[in-house]
């Protein structure tokens, strides 16, 4: 019957649930700098760009024919497509697509991916709400505040043990935004807070099937709903995070309360966000970096060129040593494959890693003139790359940081050509260029029209 | 960036997601005995009762507030109540509702309430889908027994870390259930489950809180939602379970296989199960049971008694020892209220812990009499009930089991009591009789129908 157990555990843990809460419900309307302000607009549009990106893949496909078996409400947009459903569906499936190519935000201390969890809520709920564009990017950056700070006193034990952790805390950012855009006060805020606790979502088992993408979309809207039952006077543990038995310490033996408490409002994760400027595995981006550089500065040709060489850490080829991949979703796992779609494109995004890029002819033979050299004096995050033309010149470039790290930032103009690039194929150029534009200025919207009229399917 | 890790896993697991699957799609209809199949009636209709008892609950109207903030289309039926709503927050609700009073069923091995997850989740499904009754009650024994078998396999670490595990292992015995209801191939169901394994749902800190019960109603909820995304071939790891990242390793040190694999599709969880008779904490029943005794048996009333005297396990008054309850929901942590009222109505049912009764005089008077002395040879599972009568006797009975425990099992009038009590006010007494009928002989009904017209408000 009863049994007596001790569990290890934190008693004197601060009062981290309602802490947070206090800090979502009564942190001034952009209280924060410019730059992040800033970042926070890439941070956004770089989100919506990836959720219009696959918003005709197989993935969605799967996910909204569940979704329409509920008959839901026409209450929010799917980005990159013409059906509406209810907002919760809407969260869900917007936070899917927008993983479904792996190309979103990523919050390197954590590995999380902030944006997901937290936009796709905010999204779908402003947009039911009427809420200004200020609102609902106030809500994207205390929420996303919320569930990286959660990232940082837990990483990296409880993503070793095996939680994807952009679903497993982004509920929280979820419902802390949404509560946020809600106007809860600070007590409600709590109870959402807590409601969302017991819904942690992601095991990075699924990496390479659909349910990966499912994370962040399960996460916006359990937030979302966490957010509207604690509206309603639902309740929960005022101690849901920190206590004994609270999230944190039930699935992480780490838990770090300084990095949820200190600078609280004062610092901002959102200004350490980075964007994926290549479709695949980030180990592979200095080389591909290093190609594309030696590409534009020597307007190189396939044909100029005799082989290729990179230097790089073993784990670049432990993870993505694959020769001869068969087909597109392979060939995210290749290095010789990412080189050549480099040099040959000057690019690589998802278009490159297709089926029919991955088996063109002259793809196939620059490929076979890519050789890889491990070298674990040099960074995993750094590249060496050496290509030798049939004219008999040597070039070479030493990448220590590819593009997209944050010691080297995609520009603007990086960020646009990526959203124009993803959005073009499904809403046309047209509209993918004032969605950018009307991502990117966010703040100043009197509500989500603008954009959702340009980032919705015809 | 990237980081290498060790993680202590098991990484020879038999193929314990696809075993599953195969016995869930391939298991024959009514492939038990009569009397497992008698006992997953019992199991369906006292949870039919805990659903309509808290139907206008406080916690209910705050639920369905949020839900109804999607407008959701009217697709199920809400037990107890006359709103509908689409088929995933029927499963939500009926799930809420039916552990609100913490009366529903308990398989005592694992301390999971099975019912909840799985039942509410095939009646919202079965109902729209048109099922027979012998295709919901195969997919609730078969659904109780998945969620069971993996719940045998890491209970106890798995719940002493701090899950609530009729939460945590309830998705996957509802994505099983489901599948079986929408008839989905083995590989599909294997998919169902792994969607739903990324999902697990609940913390023991929210005891005491709406969200304890949200927890079976969240498990229902997104086990179906799994079902109805891999019926639309959305994927998963085919060893979501299993593999060292997967959910059993990641969430549980303990991970006993052989509990899931030996024995499938031969012996059953469900004939384990049993019902709570008194609507409090477990290890007040054997004194209530001995007070119920006394009285029936010597026809006392509460003026002829001078004192009570209980001997028990310390553990029940560390648990249950408040000498003054305030309020209702405080008296069922009081074992001395719970003798008062169990001497004076002769039960001890949700009525008998409202704020009414808490406060009456008699029962005051009569709490007041009540001793307790701690006597740890006594097993917590029993009680040593003495009462003295104004008369000068001394009436006796040691309770070794308690009416409900697996060892005295609640007769089927006993049961049909708890129903039509819990019934009756909220439908009325001849529809809780239809519906406590129709419950039990669910296998023969052509659908949902009959069960459901009694079982709803007008």
């Amino acid at each position: 019957m009863a049994r007596n157990t001790t569990v290890k555990a934190d008693q004197n843990a601060p009062a981290i649930t309602q802490q947070l809460a206090e800090f979502v419900a009564g942190h001034p309307s952009k209280g924060w700098s410019d730059a992040v302000d800033r970042e926070a607009h890439r941070t956004f549009a770089n989100w919506v760009g990836c959720a219009i990106g696959p918003a005709q893949h197989e993935t969605m496909h799967a996910a909204l024919a569940a979704i329409s078996e509920l008959s839901p409400a026409p209450q929010a947009t799917l980005l990159g497509r013409s059906e509406k459903v209810d907002i919760a569906s809407a969260a869900l499936l917007n936070g899917i697509s927008s993983h479904t190519f792996d190309f979103d935000d990523t919050h390197l201390k954590t590995i999380i991916h902030p944006a997901g969890p937290v936009a796709s809520a905010v999204l779908a709920l402003g947009e039911h709400l009427g809420s200004s564009g200020r609102d609902m990017m106030d809500a994207l950056v205390i929420g996303i505040e919320v569930s990286c700070r959660v990232g940082n006193a837990i990483y990296p034990d409880h993503y070793d043990r095996g939680w994807h952790i952009t679903g497993s805390t982004g509920m929280l950012g979820s419902a802390a935004a949404c509560s946020r855009l809600l106007k809860l006060d600070a007590a409600r805020t709590q109870m959402a807070l807590g409601i969302a606790a017991s819904q942690p979502i992601g095991l990075r088992e699924q990496f390479g099937t659909m349910t990966k993408p499912f994370h962040p979309g399960g996460a916006a809207r359990a937030g979302l709903m966490s957010a509207l039952m604690a509206r309603h006077g639902y309740t929960s543990s005022r101690r849901a995070l920190e206590a004994p038995r609270g999230l944190l310490q039930v699935f992480s033996d780490k838990t770090d309360w300084s990095e949820i408490t200190e600078g609280l409002g004062e610092t901002w994760e959102i200004a350490l966000n980075t964007y994926k400027p290549f479709a695949c595995g980030i180990v592979i981006h200095p080389s591909i970096d290093g190609c594309v550089q030696l590409r534009n500065e020597h307007q190189l040709k396939a044909d100029d060129i005799r082989n290729v060489s990179i230097r790089v850490h073993s784990l670049v080829l432990e993870l993505t040593g694959k020769k001869t991949p068969a087909d597109g979703l392979q060939s995210k796992f290749s290095v010789y494959h990412s080189c050549a779609v480099g040099l040959i494109f000057g690019r690589a995004g998802e278009h490159e890693y297709t089926d029919d890029v991955v088996n063109r002819a002259d793809v196939l033979a620059l490929r076979g003139k890519v050789e890889a050299t491990v070298d674990d004096s040099i960074d995993e995050a750094s590249s060496d790359v050496t290509i030798e033309t049939n004219d008999g010149r040597t070039l070479h470039v030493f990448v220590e940081h590819a593009i997209g790290s944050v010691e080297r930032p995609m520009s603007d103009e990086q960020l646009k050509a990526k959203f124009i690039d993803q959005g073009e194929p499904i809403i046309g150029r047209d509209k993918a260029e004032q969605a950018w534009s009307a991502a990117m200025r966010f703040a100043e919207s009197a509500n989500a029209g603008e954009l959702l009229a340009a980032a919705a399917a015809s």
